[in-house]
């Protein structure tokens, strides 16, 4: 079974989880070990917070505690990205239930430590208490502005066009394969690549930064609720109708295939899934041809999936059948429930 | 009963929470309601991070909701003090029960908003999530650093003072009263006073600005897990000798009583009892004529209670009847559980 967190005790654990995440950083001024960090920033301060439940946000049978502390960073550093930041530093508060090893708590510790090398950011604090109920992973991530000024969700104009960048759906797909109750035979590789995205999510920091350090794009949003949800919210704060292509939504060819052996309809995953950890949001027409060659230039795919009309505001999918209005169904943790747990 | 938070919906709750906190920040450039909050800070920035659990750390028997909700910041406040910040912004995280209400939750955030409204920090962001388990409150505070430096636990100089804010064990004292066996007859304004701090602690922001900005504070640290605790690990990272002076520990005439009513050595209140938030630490022996003066004209109590000593790190008491080593007996998440909860 191995050595329990309560046998070991708060300042034992603390102790071994410093020795995991500790770093080099020229803006820290003050590390872990005082009552709180201190760090040198020289632009507007970019800050956001997640909490992870487990049972809720995941379950240990679809996802392993290296990768679970590596997605858990991902999932503020996304948050960043969207608003052009660059992060930076991170604090991780976690709740403990009286019976948790030592053994996973280091191992979520690790993945958090993966995402913070590759992505250059340093753990500088957190919190380690009990708790009678599930594990909770809370991480607060702050960064730097990037450019001028922060990419909002508010700013899409008529005329412009939409884009999403690498592709949506896979965790979702991951997802659904894992807990069907139909046993279906999916490749190997395209089951690794499906387990990839949800479990490795890649933060769009590299896509951010080139967003907000040239002119041009004039919203964004980061996929976490569902592309549609995301959409939505965009619609909603910058007053427009968003008309998506829906042959245009960029899936992994694993998707489609396990889309269609499971006969679920493949925009269902890509709309309405989440946990893609992509940037969606609106150019100006003016700035496309700027915007793709550097984000190509950098690794980045883009796709541009609609364009922003006159009319209600709203969002719209364009497809071989017609136009219709694209519900939200983006996840919501209280009346969803039911179906995610 | 009243609504629950799963029938007013995620989005719905967030919604009323945004109402009860929104305030004017001019340093805010971008609040509540994107990806993340964007502030403008001119110095460095202090950042900490604490969870609260429902059981462990609070019990709704003994905290009314507002009260709960104004002392879940007061705890990362006095953080940003004890490092000579002044604390700004704020994001909150809650894990709520699945049956948690409406009510409870905007209750706490009223307090919250209470105590940013008294130390003029803004809640800019947060997120909102269920659990099967008890309520977490995870409360992360972001500030600027006041002085030239941050006061740290890791400069005590052998001939300093030791100091200590306000009063401690009040805290402590008020639990063991709600909590006993046994019916004991406290007066009205003596129990009044036991419940003040334990459900209103006042964060010594007043006082770290003060010890930040003057020459001659060598270490500082917050009250939070007991005046020993704290002492010891600045002992530790000062590799001091503290001698403290039992006699001249601050206690409310209020604790002496109810320790004599419950037979219990009022120094336990003090030096063991935790949650008092008051700043500790220690003062250059030239610097103590400065800071008494500055301290008293802002309202700030300030205690001298021992000395920095030669000889081996640790932490002495002196005591009318000899000179004891005192015991750390912080208190820690999981080993002491049983005792707390």
């Amino acid at each position: 079974m191995g050595l329990l967190v309560r046998e070991l005790g708060e300042f034992g654990l603390i102790e071994r989880l410093q020795a995991i995440v500790w770093r080099s950083d020229a803006r820290l001024l003050v590390n872990i070990g005082d009552d709180a960090a201190v760090v040198r920033y020289d632009r507007p301060v970019v800050m956001t917070t997640d909490a992870l439940v487990e049972g809720i946000h995941f379950r240990d049978d679809l996802i392993d505690p290296v990768s679970l502390g590596y997605k858990s960073l991902v999932a503020s550093l996304s948050d960043i990205a969207a608003m052009g930041g660059r992060p930076l530093h991170t604090l991780v508060a976690l709740a403990l239930p009286f019976e948790e090893r030592v053994e996973r708590i280091e191992a979520i510790y690790r993945g958090l430590a993966e995402a913070c090398t590759q992505y250059d950011v340093s753990i500088v604090g957190g919190d380690v208490v009990s708790t009678a109920g599930p594990l909770v992973i809370t991480v607060t991530v702050t960064g730097e502005l990037l450019g001028a000024k922060p990419l909002l969700r508010s700013g899409a104009q008529v005329g412009d066009v939409v884009f999403v960048t690498g592709d949506v759906g896979g965790a979702a797909a991951y997802l659904h394969l894992k807990t069907s109750s139909e046993a279906l035979r999916v490749s190997e590789s395209d089951e690794w690549l499906l387990q990839q995205r949800h479990q490795r999510p890649v933060p769009q920091i590299t896509a951010g930064s080139i967003l907000a350090q040239y002119e041009g794009c004039t919203s964004a949003n980061d996929v976490s609720d569902g592309l549609s949800s995301e959409l939505h919210e965009i619609a909603a704060a910058s007053g427009v109708q968003l008309l998506i292509d829906s042959e245009r939504l960029p899936t992994l060819p694993a998707v489609r295939h396990y889309a269609r052996l499971a006969r679920v309809n493949p925009l269902d995953f890509a709309l309405f899934g989440g946990e893609d950890y992509q940037l969606v949001g609106t150019l100006d027409r003016m700035a496309v041809g700027t915007f793709l060659p550097l984000m190509q230039a950098q690794g980045v795919r883009v796709s541009l999936i609609g364009q922003v009309k006159r009319g209600n505001a709203g969002v719209y999918l364009q497809t071989p059948t017609g136009i219709h209005q694209l519900p939200k169904k983006g996840y919501d943790h209280f009346a969803a429930r039911d179906e995610r747990t």
